[in-house]
């Protein structure tokens, strides 16, 4: 054996255990996108801490969830890793725990996000691939955090021979975000993986932050939560809460909670979307008549609205926001990522027409 | 108070009560789809029980699960409701539980199957409703069985005023099925509901029975399965195995296992799939060049049959089966019901040219 190829060997023999272990780093050393304040009691949450113990216990504890927070970073690794623990480790029925506790990540790519992996839960605490094999190029990443979860801890591993940096490019655009509020549909519930949520995949589809306030069973028409709302510089308001509400509680409280975000913004673009048209309710008569009926008031405020004076707000008829073939849900009501990627193709318009 | 409102009480009063009484009727009861033999060691499995003991253990335990499977029947209950037992309860952390061991309920409407709802398990067994405020008219439906485990029991509840009957309708037609033999994805990996499974999309759009020979991680093409599907009398064979095989086992298998098929089958369509190009195969470069090879191995067999005389053998180039974004799967590999509807937008026209 001459020379050469033992040091080749030894370079590759080097190469690969370099690559093969792992450094982590802890994620508060990245920019975290998706928050409506930085006045959070924990850094994954959404609520500012002022709220605690002002509102409802529930809606609190959804809060905490860190549905649409997402961390940018920028490696040249071939690959990436992930620890990650979450407070409840909530099971659900009909969502899969990569989308209710898992991670997901996405590389920027010839002007446009790409999957690359999801990171999948396998306990409280998950030390996990997602990605592996790359070409060791310097690329820019967006992992979207849990849907359903807390996070209240998470490191990125990479290879220890490379580098992880902060991010160059501004993608999705950080300033003036797409503010939605609504229910657990708004929240994800049932996206297969946080990045298939629809304010993320509107998030990439408008290259803009979208800030995610959406809270499972309490889009409720809370005016604390309008508040919050009203104190973000936002490029839009969308409204999205019919399903957590009764049709008395929208003739009661949507103007109010309308009011108290345009009296701050009175110029900002404020879109009302109707209830999608759930599929089951082409059966269930009952649920039929309700939703016909809660969106016939919602329609009907934001006309008096409207006749009275207030500018820029738009009411978003459901009708074919999800398809019409009923194949969109997983139990009726929750969108699968089919029917978040329709009702992403509907809104990508209404709302883009709209940001300045 | 006159005698006529009272009477007129009394019978609503008695309507709702009978109404809000659910009796259950056993499944056995009723026709069965999607099994290539009745020869099975119990009712709500998919292969001979002279396979047991005789194929590898794990084969054997995935053809025990129900996917594929389905019950008809008839009713004009304003109420479906379900009682069923899963073999082992399986967790899976990238699928729904409704998918893996829940059910799905269709209704036949205006010459198509329409989605009504999702059984949800919320346990190894599991008591709940289906459907509620339903017009009581006569209506065909299907219902589809747990992709993921076994099925020991199943119950379907109605109103106990209403009637339960066989169905009357033909649909999706019984003769002649087309037949399916794959992986995970086939088995319907990761399809929220039972009725997202590609096979069971395709076995809707087609009007056709399909029968679901997907095995998770062990579409390895084992011959002893190639003789059962040479057994049924189909109307097409779809072959789609190439993830649970590595190039080696595809060259060295293939043509062996079609042409077990072939010697009772001169002349069924028999389609041959490439694997899909998995969305994560962008990043991971030894994925890409793995999938690659073996989509060009399988090609190469393929073209070799043909030149040597086997008609009626058709290979499907993968490429676009998925769609383009990445978004398709819930990890790279499995698809959503988004990649199952796209996937099944690309097969049906290929499939339907090929049934007589």
């Amino acid at each position: 054996m001459n020379k050469f190829p033992l040091i080749l060997f030894v370079f590759l023999f080097l190469h690969t255990l370099s690559n093969a272990q792992v450094k982590y780093y802890d994620g508060s050393d990245f920019p975290l996108y998706g928050k409506i304040t930085t006045e959070t009691e924990a850094r994954y949450e959404r609520l500012p801490k002022t709220l605690k113990g002002e509102i409802r216990d529930r809606l609190w504890y959804l809060g905490t969830n860190s549905a649409g927070l997402y961390l940018r970073f920028r490696t040249n690794s071939t690959s990436v890793h992930a620890k990650w623990e979450v407070s409840t480790n909530t099971v659900l029925n009909h969502m899969p725990f990569v989308g209710v506790k898992g991670l997901d990540l996405y590389c920027y790519q010839d002007g446009q996000w790409l999957f690359v992996n999801s990171g999948k839960p396998t306990a409280k605490k998950t030390t996990g691939l997602i990605m592996d094999n790359m070409k060791g190029e310097m690329r820019e990443y967006m992992l979207y955090m849990p849907l359903y979860d807390g996070l209240t801890s998470l490191e990125i591993g990479v290879d220890s021979a490379s580098v992880l940096e902060q991010p160059v490019i501004d993608s999705p655009k950080a300033q003036k975000p797409v503010v939605f509020y609504g229910t657990s549909i708004t929240q994800g519930g049932c996206a297969s993986r946080p990045g298939m949520a629809y304010t993320n995949i509107l998030g990439r589809k408008l290259d803009r932050q979208v800030i995610n306030l959406g809270f499972s069973g309490n889009g409720q028409l809370d005016y604390e939560i309008a508040e919050v709302m009203a104190a973000a510089d936002a490029s839009v308001f969308v409204l999205d809460f019919v399903p957590n509400v009764n049709k008395t509680q929208i003739l009661e409280k949507t103007e109010k909670f309308v009011n108290i975000i345009r009296a701050q913004h009175a110029e900002t673009p404020i879109i009302i979307v109707g209830s999608i048209l759930f599929p089951h309710s082409r059966f269930d008569l009952k649920m039929a008549d309700v939703l016909k009926q809660k969106n016939e008031a919602l329609k009907g405020i934001c006309q008096k609205m409207k006749k009275e004076g207030v500018k820029k707000l738009y009411y978003v008829t459901p009708d074919k926001l999800i398809g019409l073939d009923g194949e969109a849900t997983v139990d009726g009501i929750h969108m699968t990522d089919l029917g978040f990627t329709r009702y992403s193709e509907k809104m990508y318009p209404i709302i883009r027409k709209r940001i300045k």
